[in-house]
């Protein structure tokens, strides 16, 4: 037993770990071993195309309710429940996005799941990974790059400078890059426009990369985005400018999903992270594709509430993917429902049987939604120690009630076997038959697509549109850019577009303030409220903790 | 036979080039396998503490006459003269740099070598290699970060936004960002202020990465660079932000060597890619030693002509490193001295002895530098197909009156078997006693090394200091950071600070517009005209050219 005298961080249980070499968690996998690469000892790239064929594993996806401050531990269950299934001799591998570099060295906080339920080497995962950011970086930037010279060298496309909407990014929490004037300096330095640097992951060719089913498909959609308008307000693509190609070519490699594994062996997919805001926030299609070749069952997550990830896994990625989910995990916590039934973040460790049951409401408003797509969800309660007996009573009582399934989890401190209960009831939905189906059709009209959304998943009424929207919802359809998914950016602590709602809503509107096309993503972009695209660094960032030690381990890392 | 209908590129050699794994490569080196992490099938990083100690291989560094656009070959060579001394059966290892990203889109033209010298796979080390320059890109863009939230969040340091000098990078050619304006948008997105992107390769952190002798040398070296001043002109550096330990994590893998192969074999070791303008061009410290500590002979070139490279070779890279060049060689091409002896580039495949015979003073003064240096060069005559006997004979005959060691190698066709001769003349110098020296101590007055460096290496009659360098010299005397080797930012193209004075030049004199500390990197660099930091785009980008084929194989690259 160990004397523990302060408690464990994520980062000292990771460097306990003992890490297999990949190329075993690989062999177990199944996977050929001309068809991986490795970088370094525990991580690789796998070439989807030298995968040998079988019937497709079923996809469980892992969704929550509207996170909170609180936490919910959406990926650390998602992780437990990998390993829970594998203890229960389950082919089972997980999918799941790359963290962003650029928000490590700003609030603490990363995307590896936490506590017994990660997936390592979490240092490499949080820092450079194998690189695919990076590439992602450089396309973006040579989209901007060439757009700026194209205008520079005579203009022959006759872009209006003024009407660019192709962003530069950067993988940086970086507030001061949000809003630039570039081009300054004279006739040989370019020509000065207004510009902005997004982070990467809120880049278009993001949520290409995770949308794309093949190389071909990803250059296709590379020549198809939208970069901005000429002065006759024509638009002009990625494939005016003639360099689909030399994108392709910058992204093949990182193309190729990265594997890894969980503290427990379970082979992980960590490919692509689109932001859940502006984008689907899901990790790769071609890496669940690939886990789904070599695994009877992949595990997966979506960005922040089932309003939001789920609704866009299940409209955007599985309709593009030409999948379905075969299981549906909700995860909540008592603290967080707390949190939605009224009670303070500072008061969460005191009883609140009564807030619970007001915040469940938020919880039941996402098994509706979960519903509404045809598919029975499994609710899982993440422990926190705080966590009263009553509290817990109270919330499987009303599950029953409800004929809602539940399972208690404790990954965090358990690993795998914190999450056996809600494995085996997973194992019991995927048996089931189901009736999944897209909320709506993609040739509806615009606005009916949102109001179904708002309806199905928000619980509003409908949707009212600025006047810019208006307008640009008129030069979409003029355009023929109608018939596309919708991708909502929404908050994500409020079911409403008010932050401030917490719980569930009633009788509230979405206001629709921008439409974006989005034509290589191949989705509409609904703005409905300031949607940060730049974080900046806090007072205090993390990097002033960072270190590495005298044997060149990283330190305050997390 | 090959029946060749078309000339082949150096994509196409690479392309029919058959690899060894990299384990192989490593195996046959004497790298431990625990030393080495793969990074896919054909390339690897060496962790430097896991190589064993022995006596270290001598040092064979490969300079140039002044660099002309008809092309010298200095890489070429350098790769050509490893496999020579390997076909003769030494224990041989090349150490070169990393080509840099940007310029690949921009102009043809790799740095990999050519023809059947090459370093393979050309593709990814043309392309993101390792992640090196994309983690140099990051840590630099994270110090920029922080000093733009430091004064958004209060300025506690007094830090003046007009008097900051560290500037943003990027890895790619894009004039539109040499001159920004950034935090724009009002006082939620940072403080208004004039700021500029280099290209990554000339930020300070890759002079830095390439002198640091240890991962704590450089980790000291990022506390010590200079960010800025006060309002009150006071410098503020890295160690002020607090954020070195953060960089040195970032850099931490990047740090390790890059391994891979030649076309014939030979392992290489390719890390880092400093400018050779303002900074000194050199491959990184770290894989020379490494190199020398597993190979006998160690082949490593400096950027541009021997006044700049390898004089910063032997002034800056040899002095901070503890060690010396055991033999020197000096590449040049009847080509290139036809044009320092005044022929148009578009003449150059006439026969040309005259003009031959007044370029030869350009050769003469670089030997003149080297002999200045306590080494006796070799002169190494990199064939092209116009080359006419009458033209060699000449050279080789003015080498034997001038009792001048030259060799002709032909390893562009021929590979190692074009360099053997070089090789057998590098063997023989390797085994005579030399007396290699520093030109300055770095205790003299900054104008007299600067007075050192324009007689004995250019062959001028001194420096003139404009009053901005004045008062820079001032303020770096009162500051107390005189006592650092200089590093000479001067244009490639001449031996004086005019690019149009090609040949040997007499009686100029060399004027130093700007003096600026790089105290991480720990040299005064000295601007004597206008340096390019971030290139542009021509009006046809090599972009344009490049795609990805059916099987997922590069196109268009070279």
């Amino acid at each position: 037993m160990m004397t523990i005298t302060k408690p464990l961080t994520d980062l000292d249980i990771a460097n306990n770990a003992t890490l297999k070499p990949i190329t075993e968690i690989a062999r177990a996998a199944g996977i050929p071993e001309d068809a991986l690469e490795q970088f370094g000892r525990y991580k690789g790239k796998i070439d989807p195309n030298k995968i040998p064929g079988r019937p497709d594993g079923k996809v469980v996806l892992v969704t929550a309710t509207s996170p909170t401050p609180a936490g919910e531990g959406k990926t650390t269950v998602t992780i437990g429940l990998a390993d829970a299934l594998k203890q229960l001799n389950q082919k089972v591998m997980v999918a799941l996005r790359e963290p962003s570099l650029g928000p490590v060295f700003g609030i603490k906080g990363g995307a590896t799941g936490g506590g017994f339920a990660q997936v390592l080497p979490m240092e490499d995962i949080n820092l450079h990974f194998n690189g695919d950011f990076h590439a992602i970086t450089t396309a973006n930037n040579l989209v901007s790059a060439m757009i700026d010279n194209h205008i520079h060298q005579g203009n022959e496309l006759k872009i209006d400078p003024r009407r660019i909407i192709w962003k530069r990014v950067l993988d940086m929490n970086d507030r001061a890059l949000r809003k630039v004037v570039v081009g300054l300096g004279g006739p040989t330095q370019g020509v000065p426009r207004e510009d902005g640097f997004d982070i990467t992951v809120a880049s278009e060719i993001m949520a290409v990369f995770c949308l794309a089913t093949s190389l071909k498909d990803l250059k296709e959609r590379l020549s198809n985005m939208l970069i901005g308008y000429t002065y006759d307000r024509r638009p002009v693509f990625v494939k005016d400018l003639g360099i689909e190609g030399a994108l392709t070519l910058i992204l093949k490699e990182a193309f190729k999903p990265n594997i890894v594994q969980t503290i427990e062996g379970t082979p992980a997919l960590v490919h692509g992270g689109p932001f859940a805001n502006i984008a689907h926030g899901c990790n790769s299609i071609v890496a669940t594709q690939t886990a789904r070749k070599m695994a009877d069952i992949v595990v997966t997550e979506a960005g922040f509430g089932a309003d939001l990830g789920a609704e866009k896994f299940m409209d955007i990625k599985a309709r593009v993917g030409h999948f379905r989910p075969d299981a549906v995990v909700v995860v909540t916590t008592i603290r967080a429902l707390k949190m939605h039934g009224g009670v303070d973040k500072s008061n969460l460790t005191q009883e609140n049987v009564h807030a619970l049951l007001l915040g469940i409401k938020n919880l039941e408003r996402h098994i509706e939604t979960i519903r509404n797509f045809g598919i029975e969800p499994i609710v899982a309660v993440n422990r926190f120690v705080s966590d009263t007996e009553a509290e817990i009573c109270t919330l499987m009582e009303w599950a029953k009630k409800n004929d809602i399934r539940i399972a208690r989890t404790n990954v965090w401190a358990e690993g795998g076997k914190g999450g056996l209960d809600l494995a085996k009831q997973v194992l019991e939905v995927l048996d089931q038959p189901k009736q999944f189906a897209p909320l709506y059709d993609v040739t509806e009209p615009i606005e009916q697509k949102i109001t179904t959304i708002v309806q199905k998943v928000y619980g509003g009424i409908g949707a009212v549109f600025t006047d810019q929207a208006k307008r640009q919802l008129k030069q979409i359809e003029e355009n023929g850019w109608s018939d596309l998914p919708i991708c909502m950016a929404k908050t994500q602590y409020s079911l409403s577009d008010n932050p401030k709602l917490l719980g569930r809503p009633e009788g509230f509107t979405i206001t629709v303030r921008e439409i974006i096309p989005k034509l290589g993503a191949g989705f509409l972009v609904c703005l409905t409220g300031d949607i940060m695209t730049m974080p900046g660094l806090p007072k205090e960032p993390a990097a002033l903790r960072m270190d590495v030690d005298e044997k060149g381990d990283a330190v305050g890392l997390f």
